[in-house]
């Protein structure tokens, strides 16, 4: 393992350092930046950084002192952000994504941008796993994931599509979380799919996910129920309350005979310890995660992505890679009507999987088949969030132990639509019940 | 007045003509070129021209040898894109709007760059009325109106965040709609106020607008009587079925003191005329259009854009109007609380007033105070447009009559939220029976 373990507090642990006096705002963006120094050379976690010199605390705002990544699909005005493309290798955006002005309305400090994969679709950076440089740190939010685990920064942005938000978590060891669709701005954000595309948080724990989503979620969503994201308020002092004892829905689709033993084992023995500590859990079958949602899924992304890059890949062939011309061609094929008809299938779906999980606090599934896959050319397989960011859904990766090499391995949690607070109390639970049986 | 009237076919005409092999694409094309040539010195509804020679027509898809002038805050690939503002004056976007995008692919041939106010607020660009140099084209949609107007292109693009279409179409005399919020993708188009912001279209009658929705909508988007605009289809040949005798309400609200004489007859004479050919016409109180939906409105428009254009005006001062300072510098006053309200209100109200005017098949009320006023500085009031936008509700301009100084003025009908396609069919109706009787 290369990482070294790191001291430098979290999010809100950093806030209340601030607060009370211990902890120099300058001094926490000047240790960030010595780690990533340190970790840099082989983590390459960042395509651009904020040079030292010119990280500068703000001394108000819910985030002063906070160092974000920010990954490199989200515009940063000044900042080149190249969107994981060579065809915007030399981008420099006159103007900050909606998140982005969110996080420097409120003190934070851009600290960098992460690496990400192509526009965000299948062809890998440079980023390696930091608990094993010869493992994916998983994608497409690669460097976000491998930043927050390597102790860079305390947050750092990403986007999920399919699964480029929970998935790395996961393979990195950290909590990864996109809210319900819709829930977080995505002006400025480079887009695969209008219909898909989310953007999340990755930090160490539930509570600095919870804060990073008070600050920067759109203030005026409408949650589930009927109350506005605006009226959800963290105390960084106290951070959230747990939901003890929930209801649990198993759910072990799609895909299962693709999950790998220490996965199944994994989800298993944390369904047994929080059944212990109290929780309902219960299997649930849902035929619908799977084909039912994969394959409309796949409909509209491929149309979707096809209008915004068929244009591009013309023109630029040979700064585009095989997988992104792979795209643009098959997509080529899905009629019009099927687009429709997955749409329509996406609404419903969502709908109807939140009625027939009402009776649940949230689901309990895996984030991934298994650890991050040998290799770097690629960032592992989506299947097991795709489902939940085709529903829109919130879902987070927390977790919960590791393989037999070493790498993290984590458990998924999903909330029914516009639940999203509800699905953060679960997973502080979930998190407090492992963190105290580890 | 210094418009000739040109002969150059509307946008179904012209693809009638194509179809009857009585028209050639390339021609249309080349014709468009001519009128611009000899209108722009004078008109200046274009900041940018594709070169004629540049023009070429596609030879297969719904929108095959269509012009259409494109708002310029509307990200054209390749084609430079000012937002209307210094700032940008030489900003050449890498990927084309997801409407632009989507007329590419239809066949149809970006004519040109419409002009527009800086960035779609109040300060006025260089484009006269069409009608009389001397008067505003209205705004933000300023080219876009004034370009359909002079027989330049028969479809143009527009933005409407308050007015921006629907008045600038009435000051011009042309059908000018704005469908319900998020009906039409904005991806590409710059924002001003993302709780606001609607893509419109200007062309000569409403069959060519209902064409271009049918072509430029979301094909995903649900109405409200559950179908995917995806099902609207518009024959060529055909064009709208047109709904008659409809049931519309009158609305004098807001500020109806300051409508003038002549406008108030217009309207007058519009219903009787209405009435006459079969419409139930009802006079309706509704007092949330007004400072209810006004108030908020500004909340919103302001809060939003705060985000956006505080970090550009305060990194480009010089580039920046003192209308678009003002808008910056009063929006730091408005609370977060408010904001959120005012999102809330507006959610409410789309709901309670869809409700509230179900009974109708449109409303009829006056899409501005009057023609078009004298002088270049101000495009004119939104205020009777206004709060249709914040409601997200369908609304257009159909061409109604004169002033005494020769200028057009319009009628503007508005349905609920998600009736795009029938309060189209009323506005066929209504054209149809004032051009009866005109």
């Amino acid at each position: 393992m290369n990482m070294t373990p790191t001291e430098l507090p979290g999010l809100l642990e950093a806030l209340r350092g601030f607060a009370a006096g211990t902890l120099d705002r300058d001094d926490y963006l000047r240790a960030c930046a010595a780690r990533a120094d340190e970790c840099e050379p082989w983590l390459k976690a960042f395509v651009t950084r904020v040079p030292a010199a010119d990280l500068k605390a703000a001394t108000q705002g819910p985030l002063a002192g906070i160092p974000v990544g920010v990954k490199d699909i989200i515009a940063t005005a000044g900042l080149r952000t190249t969107n994981g493309s060579a065809m915007f290798a030399d981008h420099v955006p006159m103007e900050d994504a909606a998140v982005v002005s969110a996080i420097k309305r409120l003190g934070g400090t851009v600290f960098g941008k992460t690496v990400t994969t192509e526009f965000a679709f299948r062809h890998p950076g440079a980023t390696v796993n930091p608990w094993n440089p010869a493992h994916t740190p998983g994608g497409s939010s690669s460097g976000s994931a491998a930043a927050v685990a390597a102790g860079i920064v305390p947050l750092a942005l990403g986007t999920q599509t399919m699964g480029s938000v929970v998935r790395p978590a996961a393979y990195c060891g950290v909590v990864g979380f996109k809210a319900s669709f819709g829930a977080v701005p995505r002006e400025g954000v480079h887009p695969l799919s209008g219909s898909l595309d989310h953007v999340g948080f990755m930090a160490r724990c539930v509570d600095d996910i919870a804060y990073a989503l008070a600050c920067l979620g759109d203030p005026g969503y409408t949650l589930a129920d009927g109350t506005d994201l605006a009226a959800f308020r963290l105390d960084p002092q106290g951070g959230l309350d747990p939901l003890p004892a929930p209801a649990l829905a198993v759910v072990c689709a799609p895909g299962w005979d693709k999950v790998d033993a220490q996965q199944k084992a994994l989800l298993e023995q944390v369904a047994a310890t929080l059944r212990r500590a109290g929780a309902s859990v219960e299997e649930v079958v849902l035929p619908e995660i799977g084909a039912p949602t994969l394959w409309p899924l796949q409909q509209i992304l491929g149309f979707e992505a096809l209008d915004i890059y068929g244009d591009l890949v013309a023109r630029y062939p040979d700064r585009a890679s095989a997988r992104l011309k792979g795209l643009v061609d098959t997509s080529r094929d899905i009629a019009r009507a099927d687009y429709v008809r997955a749409r329509r299938t996406q609404r419903e779906l969502r709908a109807a999987l939140s009625t027939r999980l009402s009776g649940y606090d949230a689901v309990l599934t895996v984030p991934a088949s298994g650890e991050a896959p040998l290799g770097l050319d690629d960032t592992g397989d989506a299947s097991w969030c795709a489902p939940w960011t085709f529903l829109g859904f919130p879902a987070l990766s927390v977790p919960a132990g590791r393989s037999a090499r070493g790498l993290p391995l984590g458990v998924q949690l999903v909330g029914t639509f516009g639940r999203d607070i509800a699905t953060l109390r679960v997973a502080k639970w979930v998190e407090s019940v492992l963190g105290q049986t580890a």
